[in-house]
């Protein structure tokens, strides 16, 4: 379609030769009132949704396509870009040196070393066997950092699927009494999700997570990042009593509780050691940010944290082993030993529940791919690149059907590990292949190495990952310059905040799609005048140096849609000015109002509604004396005012710019302007 | 706001002739960047709402506004005016006669005649004795008929309100075991949907109706007078066994089973006459439009109908006294004899039920409004006049307060009275009055002269309008201006003939809101090119003569607001778009692609996902060498642009128009083209 388009704007000059001046007045107007017509509504709305939704035909960059079509390539070439697509790891292999990969070593051992306990917590929360969470921080990681476009998301499980699950499924099993079977239950669910995720992935549903706007992130992030740090100062305190619920307002709860009524819940020992580590973090980073030779230091800062604090706690916790209280609150033993074991025979779909589990699946596929993808975005905003939704979509299920094959349950990107794994340093996802295999070395070999390792250690490395995800500036760059979508980032940022994610992501979508309506229908009309010294139009608002044409107005409607919501209003306020106008006219004695042209150039669409409000004010207008003039109207607008008979009730006048039709008016004043072509 | 910028707008035209060609272009430059601050946003916010809530200032016609402000004319007939503004229907008299007294009292009989056994059966469905049906068809329309600015509207209890307050009051006080408490709730209830629907008309939140477009009312209309014509249908049939639904599905099942399992329901007498009737009037009315000599034979053949059949019914009864079944059926036994007892010491508004009963009242407040509204508009549109919603809002509210002080429950406008009373020919209001009037002296005397009057009269009388409502034409003619507006019109008529006025109302007002996302949001951009012989440019598609330009590519994004939901589709379809151009420039050996100029004028609105992708979009553009151009950014736009400072990052290069872009860009080449005077 598009291509013919230009072959038929390539019309020989000679036509222009051609003209002469009123010749021409009447080929313009022929113009505009005889444009082919648009494309029929149902294949228009077609090609909408099949641009939306099927990939670029011939994109260049982007690795989003599988298809290779440059054909004068050597086989070879052709086959690591096909490889390239496929994993997108090889490709930011190239130009990978030992220098990046000691980065990424140090950060997938530190993301390690968070992932391990949050890991053993979180499988807890879904009432499974610890276990179950180092596998799920095993395998799907590894598999995931293969294909993933991104370069920071580090996935496992999480606290919202996890609860997700638990609720859901707990009502179907005992957890307790039949665990195997529940265990079960859950990974079928794991299976339904990752369906689900990959079927969403390959009709590009990616689009839907469009309507998480930049703005929706950055309130999401600081709510989110706000929330894990108090909950991480909890750790830090030595708190060891949890709640559930990681919203802001149970954690602000606990502490109060603990802070007026069992003091004694602190642990002294874990509070100095996280608090000290924690400055030392961030003294780091400070010099790093500094002084450029010691860019190394903040890299380094939360490993050495780690294996200092060991030390210490493994000193002190042997020092005084009487008083219990006094230890310091470490990791503590871990079951291990074995690999992930194979579960794919025991996934029956035939089972009972399959219907409840459908809708379990569905759920957590859903809110799992919406975390990792916000997620995976703020990063890559960060980064300064794009992430394709689709792509990720396919990815994580495709990693959580495996998962769900080896004893995995649903992993998503984890906001905290993959926030760690950023300020660690990490280079490419050779950090999340080098944390996955930090967790299974861990599985079968040092979950007694990790006996020592404090709680509050890694409490402060999280804690110290937040303020760089409170993006205030940003914020204020968004206020001033776009009030409604600041609504939106405060709708995220107080919706996570004292909600939950769900709620939060809810509220700034509702206000994002409400933006939407309220720009789309807004009332209101604008004065035109002519900018001095051109033949161009402009609002004389925006251009104060415009002028005024006697015995004309020239109006254009604000909005960008006369419907049924704004046609009223827009139809009542040019009857006031003509009103208005009239009035000030009789009143200084000056020639009366003859033509009202209306520039509807900014009119992308009308509906039946507005043709209806536009014949009336015709009808009115011409009660008034006065007569309605249309202005540049846009392919649908003229084809619609066409089918409707509206063209031929103004009497045909319909020009193709404000020029031409002041042009028009002027030479001809009242009189008629011009036979009704149509 | 406005009368400062018209005065601002006469600036002397001495400028122009300052300007020399270079200087000039550096003075449209500077006026496209240096624009006034548009109002700060919340005081758009606060005028678009005062706008759209208060009444225009200085409206000429229209009654809405009490306040009359021409001091030249004589006091009594400002007193005159004033009183006009509020008794509209004192305006209609002037010119009144004898004629169109005639019709007014003809058919306000008539629609009496319909008025009386409706008001008696919806007493009935709301569970209150059949004399609160008659005060409700006395006092309401009396006073709705002086005060309203429709001419057409009868009011009264309608089916749907009847059915709310009995299934919702029902619940507080058995409506039979303690029926004066019952009724009495019933009255609270009133009072408070009256206050409700005073306050909505005097906070003027009439535009709420506007949502209400004209396509869903011929929808609603359609499928109304469907479903009232099918229930009519029984009643001519004599089928006496009723439901409470008048769903055509309820309706459809009872014609159903009384056809194949009860035939003997159906009172062949009756059939006979009501039939007989229904061809005679819809005969009078085919010979009145036929001839236009005896326009008067619709117009009287309801009443004839009346009389004849009652006469008729008088004869069968008494004659074949002995077979029950063979009777006609007939309106039967009225209880009378009194005028409207005060109830107003009566209502108690510490009730302990307050509570359910506020919400009872919003509850059919808005129902009654909804469908008042929408039938006044409806009949309206059809004589070609405009209804004031808040008028009508604050009419219905006083007529249902003092409804409630005199033994009438919630009034609204009745679609089959309304529609029976237009076409039996009524001119002004007065026929109401005539009706109020006779239901009055039928309560007070007439009660056993209606008793002859048979049941399947009146539904051939109502079949008689069905098809006049049922606008096939206008129905078409919106599919083929506007299939989204087809869509809602049609989700209104199945809505309403299948659920309920209420759903079919949501659904329609769902599919509005719902078009205008859709077209808010369409993704995709136009080519423009050069209209030959002219300094405009327009859409290639739409003006296929357009002429492209070397070297420059200029597109224009199809919505009018760039943001979150289709800012990434817009951006890589102008990315593809310069892939293509660039391979196919490659392999004809043409000049490469220099600059794309961006043609904005049809952007109402940008948000802050909007500008970031405009920044991706420049860098990428940047990197194949093309140099972005925007022309003719609208005031908002540019501001934003500015804000972001975005202006900056593309280095100035924003035009007054797409004239002055292309031709700075063919001078100056790849060159720097201005200085950056941000």
């Amino acid at each position: 379609m598009v291509a013919s388009s230009v072959s038929s704007a390539a019309v020989s000059c000679t036509l222009e030769e051609m003209l002469e001046s009123k010749e021409k007045e009447m080929y313009q107007h022929y113009w505009v009132l005889n444009a082919p017509d648009p494309p029929y509504f149902f294949r228009q709305l077609f090609e909408n949704v099949r641009d939306t939704i099927l990939p670029p035909s011939n994109s260049k960059n982007g690795c989003s396509t599988l298809v290779v079509n440059n054909n004068q390539q050597p086989l070879p070439r052709r086959l690591f870009e096909l490889l390239t697509r496929i994993f997108p790891i090889l490709g930011s292999l190239k130009g990978y040196n030992i220098r990046k990969f000691k980065f990424d070593v140090m950060a997938g051992v530190t993301v390690a070393s968070l992932a391990i306990p949050q890991g053993i917590g979180f499988a807890t929360l879904a009432q499974l066997s610890p276990e179950y969470g180092l596998y799920t921080c095993f395998g799907p990681p590894l598999m995931y950092a293969m294909l993933t476009s991104s370069k920071e998301i580090v996935i496992g499980n999480v606290s919202v699927d996890s609860l997700i699950l638990s609720s859901m499924i707990a009502n179907l099993k005992d957890p307790i009494q039949d665990s195997l079977a529940y265990t079960q239950l859950l990974l079928i669910a794991t299976f339904i999700a990752g369906i689900f995720q990959l079927a969403f992935g390959i009709f590009r549903f990616g689009f839907l997570v469009d309507y998480l706007s930049q703005a929706t992130i950055v309130g999401f992030l600081a709510a989110a990042a706000l929330g894990i740090g108090a909950y991480q100062f909890l750790v830090l305190l030595g708190i060891s009593k949890f709640t559930t619920k990681s919203d802001l307002i149970s954690v602000i709860k606990i502490f109060w509780t603990s802070l007026f009524k069992h003091p004694s819940q602190w642990h002294p020992y874990s509070l100095t050691l996280g608090f000290s580590f924690l400055c030392f973090i961030l003294f780091a980073r400070f010099m790093g940010r500094r002084n450029k030779k010691l860019f190394w230091l903040p890299t380094i800062a939360p490993l050495f944290s780690v294996i200092v604090s060991s030390v210490v706690a493994y000193t002190v916790n042997s020092h005084e082993v009487n008083v219990k209280d006094y230890k310091v609150d470490v990791l503590g033993e871990i079951k291990g030993g074995t690999l992930n074991p194979i579960s794919l025979l025991n996934l029956n779909l035939m089972d009972m529940f399959l219907g409840p589990l459908i809708k379990t699946g569905l759920t957590v596929a859903v809110i799992s791919l919406t975390e990792t993808i916000a997620v995976g975005r703020s990063f890559a905003s960060l980064r300064g690149y794009n992430l394709d939704p689709n792509r990720e979509m396919i990815t994580l299920g495709l990693t959580n059907i495996f998962g769900s094959f080896t004893s995995c349950y649903v992993a998503s990107g984890s906001l905290s590990r993959t926030a760690l794994n950023y300020s660690s340093g990490a280079e490419t996802t050779v950090s999340s292949i080098v944390m996955a295999l930090t967790v299974l070395i861990s599985l079968k070999f040092l979950t007694r190495l990790l006996y020592y390792t404090p709680k509050a250690i890694l409490a402060a490395i999280i804690i110290s990952v937040v303020p760089g995800l409170i993006d205030i500036q940003k914020a204020y760059q968004i206020w001033k310059v776009d009030k409604l979508d600041f609504l939106a980032c405060a709708g995220a940022f107080f919706g996570v905040l004292f909600g939950s994610v769900e709620k939060g992501l809810a509220i700034a979508v509702t206000i994002s799609f409400a933006k939407l309506i309220v720009v789309a229908i807004q009332p209101g009309i604008t004065v035109v005048g002519r900018l001095p010294g051109t033949d161009v139009f402009g609002d004389i608002e925006q251009y104060p140096m415009g002028l005024s044409i006697p015995g004309l107005l020239i109006l254009s409607p604000k909005s960008s849609f006369l419907c049924f919501a704004n046609a009223t209003l827009v139809r009542e306020r040019i009857e006031r000015w003509v009103n208005d106008d009239g009035h000030a006219e009789e009143e200084e004695g000056r020639s009366t109002l003859k033509f009202i042209i209306l520039d509807i150039s900014g009119l992308t669409n009308i509906d039946t509604a507005g043709i209806a409000s536009l014949e009336e004010l015709n009808k009115n207008l011409i009660s008034h004396g006065v007569k309605l003039v249309m202005a540049n109207p846009r392919w649908q607008v003229i084809h619609k005012l066409r089918v409707a008979d509206f063209v031929s009730k103004i009497g045909g006048r319909v020009f193709v710019s404000v020029g031409e039709a002041v042009d028009a008016c002027l030479a001809l004043g009242a009189a008629k302007i011009m036979p009704n072509t149509v």
